[in-house]
């Protein structure tokens, strides 16, 4: 009985943002198919200027595989004291056949890449299809995450971008040309960079009315991905009264996703929420039905989008004979 | 930033029974000093024939180790069909000062051995002083365990031993009466082990009244093992009437231990729950104060448990070199 070490290196190099999309997109069509058993998550929350430790478990009958991810963020102080970074994280995937630990890998980046990756499921079930403006509210990871996946599912002509810091906006805008030869305008306000999206992405830390909802065009497509916790806010309630509204998990996002905000404002009620994403995926609910609606997914995350990613890169390491084989006991 | 992997025999050889006593005061004295955060575990249960896996969190604030200890049990198909035992366990350790993963450590061992040490800490706070012969209802491997425990802490006379399975009496009487010298009696009913205790330990299954109230002497001191979850029960809850009752965890205790069913039957109410036994062993209350009384000591057992004493095993094995160093990642 040997368990699969992997390393950050190791991990990055096995899996690309094809497969995690279609991670992605599998585990939000085995949430909507009663094939996932995914409890709430656990957390430890430390006193500043530390962070918090979340503990995340999902249960697919598909592949068979428990997956329980921990991550910590938040930890400020981390590189300067301890010479480590704010965040990290590891993740185990268990043989729910027998209950065997079969993998432990490093999980500092499987968050970031499959949160990157929903938006992109989200721009082929919900975008126009003839889609060409991206405005990005946010210019950090997760903003570059969600281009280098969405440019995966669509040609993205120009990127509006914003921040509500303007000085990271030319690093962002340097980024992203070299990466992806995508031109990059740098806006002058919210405003204006949402003025001109066909599909508007947010990533920020904001906690208030960012986006209102009077800028957002006819036939907008909404990724709201800032908003995974009470406290945290990126748009104008407004903004969905006559929106169509899509979650990932509806129980999460009425908890403590963007969707929270409309709700307790009563602008909309609970049964406004057109759908769950897998639903949209499996065919059970329609997607985007015109070109002049707008449609927001608002995504907190959810712990089988670990499991179906990390147990891709699972498999690839043992098909590539990739990682370190450790016996933690002998049969 | 390396973590330390320790396997099953290395984590044997690094804690000694007492060491676990000393883990297991440690951790109650802490709970009841507010220095635990304990989440409510979490469980994935697969349909028969396999079992459970479980997921405990604790966060002790003074060795600021965050603790989570994966175990599967039941998984009885294992040894046949996979080549791996029924039960297995993974404890990982993150430092709460950086959230970093200190140490990842095989974690078959340690349930059995901190549920063992715990009925000996309940025996120095709770039992005669000259206590000399204990009772043992149930003959696995926890029955030895609790053995194992006691006779650290005192000095066991004869051991009367029952198990509703009455084959399994040699070989516990053989292995017990060789590793520490302490003559077994088999006994020829439950009734007439229960009537020779000054300590009785209970390690079963069972699901009734195994132990019925008349049997037991005053003076007697009960551990309480096997009932950890509803359904389970041992004894007659009347038992319970005139006794001290102190528990590991009241809202455990009064939730999924013994201590229900009395409760259930409303022969005692909450209020009359003696003590935590932290609270014993911090001197906030008395312990036994009479050779008649009786006490009972109900143990569903709790993540600062794992804690303490994985923290223990951790400190060891980098005290004496001991495991082997993997580097997640490069910072």
């Amino acid at each position: 009985m040997q368990t699969l070490l992997l390393k950050k290196e190791e991990v990055s190099k096995l899996i690309c943002m094809e497969d995690v999309i279609a991670a992605v997109e599998e585990a939000y069509r085995a949430f909507n198919s009663g094939q996932v058993v995914q409890p709430d998550y656990m957390s430890i929350h430390l006193p500043a200027p530390r962070g918090e430790i979340d503990f995340k478990l999902g249960y697919y009958q598909v592949n068979e595989m428990i997956s329980m991810k921990v991550s910590s963020g938040g930890f400020v102080n981390n590189p300067a004291e301890h010479d480590v970074p704010s965040g990290m994280g590891t993740i185990l995937l268990f043989d729910a056949r027998s209950g065997a630990l079969s993998c432990v890998m490093d999980g500092s980046l499987i968050t970031g890449l499959r949160t990157g990756a929903c938006g992109a499921v989200s721009v082929k079930a919900l975008a126009r299809k003839d889609a060409k403006r991206v405005a990005s509210i946010g210019t950090g990871n997760q903003a570059r995450m969600q281009i280098r996946a969405i440019r995966d599912v669509m040609q993205i002509e120009e990127i509006h971008a914003w921040d509500s810091s303007p000085a990271s906006l030319p690093q962002y805008k340097a980024d992203i040309e070299s990466a992806y030869g995508i031109p990059v305008v740098m806006a002058e306000s919210a405003r204006a960079a949402v003025e001109q999206a066909d599909i508007l992405i947010t990533t920020t830390r904001g906690t208030g009315s960012l986006v209102q909802a009077a800028w957002v065009k006819p036939g907008t497509h909404i990724v709201a991905i800032g908003t995974d916790q009470r406290g945290k806010q990126e748009f104008e309630p407004e903004i969905f009264r006559n929106a169509k509204v899509v979650n990932d998990s509806i129980a999460q996002c009425t908890d403590k996703g963007e969707t929270w905000h409309p709700l307790d404002k009563n602008i909309i009620a609970r049964q406004d929420i057109h759908a769950e994403i897998g639903e949209i995926l499996l065919g059970k609910k329609p997607g985007r039905e015109s070109d002049e609606e707008i449609t927001i997914f608002d995504s907190t995350g959810m712990a089988i989008q670990d499991n179906t990613t990390a147990a891709r890169i699972y498999r690839n390491a043992l098909e590539q004979r990739v990682g370190t084989f450790f016996p933690f006991f002998e049969r």
